[in-house]
């Protein structure tokens, strides 16, 4: 399967595919400022546990590139590794304090998905080692970004691997949100699953949840399926629970943007549904998710922060308004899925079943 | 609370408000053909089961009026209740044929709403009798029709009465696509209750489910809200079950479209979800639907037949496309939900609770 490349760091820039407008427009954006890469982490732009964690390590590089470039030249090189030009009046402590205000800025912008949180935080870990200058902590810190870029990628391919074993040639899968090449480095985690277990011969049909409010399901899981030839129906979130009552079904696949200890999953808004969809008609709910998605600081459900975003988001789609003048709206980005719900946890390091103790 | 005149029959005409162009715009159709009142109904300008009764009620009326309106004199004058001009060489197997035919037409509109044949049925018994000239059978059909307009405002009403003890003052409410003055003769059946209530003296805050794909609940239950002066949030059909987890919740009400004799409930796509929802988090979900939406032909919901409508429903958006092309669909109307997830129905003549022998 094709990894589309949904995140880059090229440069001195982020290059990020604008999700906002898929499928109906395919545009690469060029970010050369945190300000604007935050905008566009809020705005949904990029979005995606995985790629948010991408993003943030290259959100911080950006930090550097936009404080201390000079007459427009770059000052790493992506093919020679070399960082040339950096300013040695620049001290270690200047650029630690400009990395932990940026890292703090960008960690705001989602509150809920943890990686990126954990990639500033493997960042800031590279920060703290003893460099010599400014100059070695930068090279570092491009390695430690490239580095997760790339164990991404590889989790993805590790996670495809094992959870493709959990299907069966014909298999119809129901998926929520997107959990494809898209919220990743490229290939997936939910939707690498179905990736791999195409690529292994077998044949899947996709349910794809269309996901309001904004739609991932429909606009991005949708196209990706497309893109690369697996049949696609895309559904109302509410009718997955019909589907599955008529026994259509083989299993629901969802990612995860944070991951209690016990188990307890918060995921895109609608996640718990179908869920609970899936306990009553004895359909296996399994969720794909690199271990970094689990928050060791975090017992249970109840202690994820859960992210509230615009009223406008419901009231409206895309521009065309469809509630009236003077309704409210209720508007939780993620909800939280308890453990007892869930068959199995698909990781990088195998397939995880009940009792969790993650 | 005022009665919004869903649809009436008004010299030769049906007149009903396109709700389609609801919340954007207030418009009031005068359909003149069966033909255009079938397409207004599969269009969904006029909706919910029990509108859908009165509306195949005067389509039969309005069938006579088209096959033999002339020189523009109606037949029907709805204030002196006298029928002159009918051409006395009609004969009265003539008009039941006609009736007949047009009543199929019309039945095979929404197959999974039982009141629209309920309805058909009650004109059709009228038409069976031993009349003397088909005038007088046109003037019985006349006040047969009225009669199930005039009913169905009267067991709106008595709905409200008695599903509005079930609230309490303070309460939040979960509702799923319309059921409100619209969906009937203009009071309703699930929001009538919160009307109910509201008349009471209650405070109720209204969380309507948006009710994807046509946004029956952000467009049409919100605006009944807004226009009454209740208090109503919007919110995506799958952040219902966070917000009943949360605890927030004091029932769910939603209305009906077909109730097989076991309990087991036809409503819009959606409903199930939102009922497991219930079920799992100890809310109430309860269901107001007037007896004449129980079909004593159907043992259990098994054998309710689902509508599945068209495709662009889902991949698009009151015209912006929210799917990739190449995309397929899948989109029933209707979903079953099974009677043991019912805590109660809320009819006009009483709450049932289990077990149900409907």
């Amino acid at each position: 399967m094709n990894v589309l490349p949904t995140i880059a760091f090229k440069k001195g820039a982020v290059e990020l595919i604008d999700q906002t407008l898929l499928p109906a427009e395919y545009k690469v954006l060029r970010i050369t400022k945190v300000e604007a890469l935050c905008e566009a982490i809020k705005s949904l732009r990029i979005r995606g546990a995985p790629a948010l964690g991408i993003a943030g390590a290259y959100g911080l590089l950006l930090a550097v590139e936009e404080k201390w470039r000079r007459f427009d030249a770059y000052y790493f090189d992506e093919d020679t590794a070399t960082l040339d030009g950096f300013p040695s009046v620049v001290t270690l402590e200047a650029v630690r304090d400009h990395l932990g205000r940026a890292g703090e800025t960008l960690r705001a912008t989602r509150p809920t998905a943890v990686n990126l949180g954990w990639a500033i935080d493997r960042m800031t870990k590279v920060c703290r080692r003893e460099w010599v200058s400014a100059a070695d902590m930068l090279r570092a810190l491009h390695g430690e970004a490239r580095a997760i870029h790339t164990e991404d990628l590889e989790m993805c391919r590790a996670i495809g691997r094992h959870g493709a074993a959990l299907l069966a040639d014909g298999d119809n899968v129901v998926t929520h949100c997107n959990t494809g090449g898209l919220a990743t480095s490229g290939y997936g985690t939910a939707l690498g699953v179905v990736f791999a277990a195409v690529e292994s011969g077998k044949k899947i049909h996709v349910f794809a949840d269309e996901t309001r409010p904004l739609l991932q399901g429909a606009r991005l899981n949708a196209w990706e399926c497309v893109e690369r030839g697996i049949p696609v129906s895309v559904l109302c979130d509410g009718a997955a629970a019909s589907l599955m009552g008529e026994k259509k079904i083989a299993c629901a696949i969802v990612g995860a943007d944070r991951i209690a200890t016990n188990g307890d999953t918060a995921n895109k808004i609608g996640t718990l549904a179908l869920a609970l969809a899936a306990k009553r008609f004895g359909v296996p709910f399994y969720v794909a998710a690199p271990t970094s998605t689990i928050d060791p600081a975090i017992p249970d459900g109840s202690a994820i922060p859960i992210e509230h975003r615009a009223e406008d988001e419901v009231t409206s789609f895309r521009g065309v308004v469809s509630a009236p003048e003077g309704a409210l709206a209720y508007n939780p980005a993620f909800d939280v899925t308890p453990h007892d719900l869930i068959a199995a946890f698909i990781t990088e390091k195998g397939v995880v079943r009940p009792p969790f103790g993650l």
